[in-house]
């Protein structure tokens, strides 16, 4: 059977709030969309573009009779959030979010929900350098990878209806426990983020001149350092959300660079070093091909 | 007056070489293109493809009555070929390269070359992680940045044959000294290159299941380590040819790196890395937009 909510509150209806609403109204995946968030105007602006039917500005009025809530929040605010939604959230309802940070913000709604809500937390792979509603698309999640985190704690009609919320609108459904998640994360999209941004501080630090640099910069370096382009109090959430876990990466990436450092330029060093980029490009060369655009 | 080479020699008809050859020959820049190489199947393959008039496996042969040799070999390769192709070269022939890694090589072809020919060191930066010269194409260098390399002892009718040359096939010419150039290079397609390399090795190094990272790897991931699928030969060669500016840029990066390690996940610090990221991103916007595709 489809899934079918009542009542469905999009909590944040920027890019992937806003696109989630589209692709629920457009699969008629819910009777009503709510969109809940501070400004009034911006929630309007998002009916207008058809991500909701209905809006408020106030939680309690928007959670009233809901049997879905999906918060559209960035990492920090979302954390800091459960313990003032938890209340107002009807029994028995249906709660995830898409944040891209997982291990605080589960275990803290967790202990807010206890065992009142279908709480799981989710994380879709999708959005771009873009931000807010405007850029929202109702096939954004379209064959998007979406990770659901589930703990021993999380009910299994709350793993089923966001398995089949995500798979629902598009997305490709995987399954990791909120710690794994945050390490892969970490490797997978923190680090290259931070990474790209400390590319580009190093090649500005070295003092040659910003018109040359800016003219000769290849696709390599566009490439390499494209997802540094992102939204700036975004990254500083995810980042700092996800500290434990990116300091492991980056020690792991700044040992790998310091052991390049010293075998380079030695002859005898030449076949090792080709064999390891040889690994590394076939490891390239085997990731899934996917949409382009940057996920958080 | 446009360039019009008497009989220009390319020397490695591969992806550079043979577009090179198209390009000189669909403008009529050249009476004959020769290619010059080791492997005759290849010089053959290359002239079905319309890079090259004629085509030789014996560089006095190709040289001989040449007033134009454009070496296209790879950097150690290069370096060590001046001293062979010196003595071979009419006098007061046009001289130049395309390799990525210029002090060493362009040292040593002026010690090659004293004043007997008009050398000066170019490197095109165009290509892709596609090699050989089925990948050719006479528009490679359209849009294109490329370097000349002059040095106090270049003579002057090099400078200009090689800028009139360069931008008689569609590139915008920029003129570096060689070490200037090795540093820039070392920051904007070195590094890049090499940290797409070690972003690799450090998330296959973290352990977790191989598959999963493949089916969840984002587009962030992908356009961070794209670079990294390209010829491993060829990047060990830049690499050790360029190690004294690359490392270096690595110091730099790992200082940067072990900074951000440092300041991550303190209450204290949030506003200063908001800061960073968004100038980052400024910068990175700044840069211009180009082809796609992979400058070595």
């Amino acid at each position: 059977v489809a899934l079918h909510f009542r009542r469905a509150v999009i909590h944040g209806v920027g890019l992937l709030g806003g696109s989630l609403g589209m692709a629920l109204r457009r699969r008629a995946m819910a009777e009503r969309v709510v969109g809940l968030g501070r400004s009034r105007k911006r929630l309007e602006r998002a009916r207008q573009l058809g991500a909701v039917d209905d809006l408020t500005t106030d939680a309690a009025e928007a959670l009233e009779g809901a049997d879905a809530l999906i918060c559209c929040l960035p990492p920090r605010a979302l954390r800091k959030k459960w313990a003032a939604l938890a209340p107002l959230v009807p029994d028995g309802a249906f709660v995830t979010d898409v944040g891209s940070v997982k291990r605080e913000s589960v275990a803290e709604a967790e202990r807010r929900f206890g065992d009142r809500a279908l709480f799981i937390g989710s994380h879709p792979m999708a959005g771009s350098e873009m931000s807010g509603v405007e850029a929202a698309r109702g096939d954004l999640f379209e064959g998007a990878a979406c990770f659901i985190t589930p703990t021993p704690r999380t009910p299994g009609a709350a793993i089923s209806t966001a398995a089949r919320m995500w798979s629902g609108v598009g997305a490709r459904v995987a399954v990791a426990d909120p710690a794994r998640h945050d390490r892969l994360m970490a490797g997978l999209s923190h680090l290259p983020h931070l990474t790209a941004v400390a590319l580009v501080e190093t090649v500005y630090a070295g003092g040659d001149a910003t018109v040359l640099l800016r003219a000769v910069a290849g696709p390599g370096f566009r490439d390499a350092t494209r997802i540094a382009a992102g939204d700036a109090a975004l990254w500083e959430q995810i980042f700092s959300e996800n500290a434990p876990a990116l300091r492991d990466s980056l020690d792991g990436l700044i040992d790998i660079l310091s052991e390049w450092r010293d075998l380079l330029g030695r002859e005898e060093s030449a076949a090792a070093l080709v064999e390891r980029l040889e690994r590394s490009a076939e490891r390239r060369a085997q990731l899934a091909p996917g949409a382009s655009g940057h996920p958080t």
